[in-house]
């Protein structure tokens, strides 16, 4: 039903494995070997002198750099996609898809003392070997940063806090407004917490499930945002919970350290990181289970009282099986990138 | 399987209609007259001169008083379960079953600028209506509320607020900690009300579904407790919502005005009418799909910390379908009033 | 809102205590005396001397006659509803529910040696005994039989078998094409018993339960349909099931007992009968849950062809909560019986 | 949580893209190019004379080869899977992932005239394409395949038929027990093919909605069955349907000729080639959401009647997600084709 297209002009995919110096000895105990996979489009090639755009491509929550080179039989893998992309016109550009997974499922691309310097990693490490490596145009203009879900709040973040780095971004269904995609689920993370007994132990009993219940993966949610939103270096396992393990009442001064990167509050802040983007691109689907279309439209609202250009879309859908969206963004950051 | 008893002695239910002139003209349109069931246990009739404990039996969100005596094939109704009660050893006690739904599902029990004066018609006009008409122990101490979920709620503020006119009360998962049971529901609730067109339009369509889907049914308990909790004469219906429909966004502002009726608020001002009680119940499941055991752990907790004797059961199970925990109320209501 | 309107003529209910000889003694050990409610029209007590049409009304599965009684915050009980027809131009007509509720769930109103004589006592003694007792008008063309679901097979089975007996009848998605609405749940139910440690364990398991599992509740039903369908005196219970508990396979003979009382494979036999009443009424949802609208369509093409008249509606839904459906049946029941 | 161990020796994996004279012109209108990726194992490159057995994993409905390397939070892919298996002291097998999908969904790896000739080109194609191409013991007694669901019915029936090609099977919950794991669904998928006006308009409405509903993929599940097992050329796509679509009912007829796929009705015909298989390796989940434990329980007691070694395994979960049950078979049809 989506059959492979063998008539057109391919890409190829480069797996690499990067030792990080960053990463090395981190407090979670992950390795500091990742795998990242390189896609090189069609030209890389054929024109073994030019130099392309790149896109660091972020994948949500519970997922790493190779996941997205996953195959669906009605969603094609990354690579599939872009060559047929390319086929249809987009600018060629690489794509690199960094792994910045963790043993909470996610680092949200972001410095924490619960799980690591993968902020860092990313900008400080990972950018400059890529530039090292492959022929990049190796210039902010150049190079873009995309993601969905925890992948969209990292490129959003990633964006504001970073602009010598990144020339444009695009923001698929991204986390923001707290309140409403994390707040939600404090309650029942508690209670299957405290029923595990702590979080070593609910991260144990989840490890050994083969089949992993929805509750524990919201649970598992909200233990990684906390790990990388408030670490605590006194907690169990350095994860400072936004509610009390003994009582159950939330803990609104952790939920306050939160909202310090929630891009809806980083936004006034940012407004000229924001500003100096080639391309501002966010979409949400208008059923997102976690309510990040509210989010999305405060946060566009917001870039449009500032006079700060950027494309919203919005979509009749829910925020699981939407990869389709980057159909919209990778040919519109490629064209950003490439002028 | 859940044979009725035919050979125990079986008290009688009288179905009153009661016309309030507390509730004429209110300002939700619902109407002012009220089917009022009113069990009497078998020694009722069978010993005439003799005076009975009440105890008014409130339902929660979308009932009223008859449903109650709905029959289910694993959970009797209200008059054969306290049949049963009595047959077990139960001190006899009038059960009364108010009406005091709204056109939004329900009134908490309380007076509110966009429902009507429920609390007032239930202290001050149905009380002494049934101590009039019936052989009851017409004092507090004879006098007993209880309920489940917004029932419960209903008991716990009531017995709170009125210690005068009620001794005893028992509180089935009752509203509590307003942040954990409401506050999740408020970003559906939202998007819902918005796709709706606005609080009227939303209850209209509701009302013209003849299936209610799940998120309308969420959503219509959040605009009841706003009609509720934070009436606001110029909003649609008086409905003032506790975010703003326009952004999406949320309005502590009026979500501070809930909390002033949250039990666990309300507790340190009024200790002194729980200490007064004759008995003081509450249980919750441990699984509670509003997250109830959350509040009631809460609240039992601060009345250990204030020396306020009570009972506090927790059992394995949901916030659905456990009206048998009316098993362990109702016989320790009865003896408590009976004293 | 659905107010209960106060400003209409009201019928009333009265609640009978029946002492049934044909059940004493029934070999599920389900007791002998039931509770069976009434309806009395508004013109029974305001006319003295007149007699009315009397319908039998058929709970479904798991349901007994007290339960038609049961209010619903936007469905009202069946005695609401009926003095809601009436007020709207409905002929007047005593409604009886009866009770033939088993330790399987229910009895299907046929004659079983695993459960007990239902069709009998329906048949043979309840008609009587309500003939006695209350002014009806008391010959099969002012008698009419209705039901839903379990009711609606009930129904449509009473009045294919008994037309000397009933005048109409109302089938709401009555079971029929036991292929699609029965046979689906065979292997789940295989499985259910055989992890149970068979049908006598798995009932007590399930009566055990305070909440029961939707796997346990399938299972049931194709356990009453077997104690009622295929009765067999060695297996455990007296109930001979569809499948081999041992090797998990299916039993094809013991499932072509059941399709002797499948109303699609009667029809070819009785369509004389069918022919001879005043209204044969059937309907079903579009999206039934049990796939009954195939057997409904499949029965009345077949009443097409046989040129037998009869009503049949089609109605977006699917199979629960759909009592508003009396309120297309009953008042063509009452005209049909009041001729 | 499931870290790529770096540390030990890895494999590889090479993709083929693979010209099908079998397929070409297929009557689907599927393409015959097809990407096959091939594991090679660690010493195929380090011993570059030895030649290894070879095992075909054929992947379940709506899947194609390449999906059997999709990474995931805690299930490794295939490639990362059999590395650590190797590691851990299995012996090195090359792994051949077929694609035989198709525009219904997959082909059953039989030939039909609705579809293609699958089976065909597994076996006299691909087969000997791998053999030509890479360093394998080309023999049977070193060639086996295995799968799970669509994949393990495949594994199966070709082991049966084809002995003379494959030497050893793994069939991981696997159709079987047809009348248990696809008649159920027989009366949905009639009335959503009816809703959707037919076969073809309901593959169009399919492929176009960007979430694919519950009803729909058990609909497309049918619909495949049916071109593979019982194709009819004057059908709409020449699907010969198990129901009618006119009237609804079931066409036992067609439903006969599924049967003749059977593998439980193959089995007496098959004993010589199962018996001379080298290992028969069969396993089940017990809460099997298509029922197939009742299946692999049928089909391995009628083995052990007829005296066929085998090993069985069950284990506590359901269909999906089960790919840690390759940790099984693989080792176990790497010795077994080693010897």
């Amino acid at each position: 039903m989506n059959p492979i297209q063998t008539a057109i002009r391919r890409g190829r995919v480069e797996v690499q494995d990067i030792e990080s110096d960053v990463l090395r000895g981190n407090p979670a105990g992950d390795p500091h070997m990742r795998r990242v996979p390189v896609y090189l489009p069609p030209a890389y090639d054929s024109q073994p002198r030019r130099r392309f755009p790149v896109v660091f491509v972020l994948t949500g929550f519970t997922g790493r750099g190779r996941m997205l080179l996953n195959d669906a039989p009605w969603s094609p893998a990354l690579d599939d996609r872009m060559d047929a992309l390319i086929a249809a016109g987009s600018p060629e550009t690489i794509l690199v898809m960094p792994d910045c997974y963790t043993r909470f499922g996610g680092s949200q691309y972001v410095d924490s003392t619960a799980t690591g310097r993968y902020e860092t990693h990313l900008v400080e490490e990972l950018v400059p070997w890529v530039d090292g490596r492959y022929r990049t145009l190796a210039t902010r203009d150049h190079r873009g940063v995309a993601g969905k879900s925890s992948g969209g709040f990292g490129a959003m973040r990633l964006g504001m806090l970073h602009p010598d780095v990144f020339g444009a971004l695009a923001c698929h269904s991204g986390d923001m407004l707290f309140e409403y995609c994390y707040q939600v689920d404090f309650p029942r993370a508690c209670s299957t917490i405290q029923q595990a007994g702590g979080v070593r132990r609910f991260l144990e009993a989840f490890q050994a499930k083969p089949q992993k219940p929805k509750d524990d993966l919201l649970t598992l949610n909200i233990v990684a945002m906390a790990a990388c939103y408030s670490p605590e270096r006194e907690a169990e396992l350095g994860v400072g919970l936004p509610f009390d393990l003994a009582t159950g009442l939330p803990r609104p001064d952790v939920f306050s350290r939160w909202l310090e990167f929630d891009p809806l509050r980083l936004l006034p802040t940012r407004a000229d990181a924001l500003r100096s983007l080639r391309l501002l691109y966010l979409d949400c689907g208008t059923k997102d289970e976690f309510h990040l279309h509210h989010g999305a439209r405060a946060f566009t609202a917001e870039l449009s009282r500032l006079g700060i250009a950027h494309t919203y879309e919005e979509f009749e859908d829910g925020h699981m099986n939407v990869s389709y969206r980057y159909d919209q963004s990778l040919p519109a950051l490629a064209r950003a990138l490439s002028e």
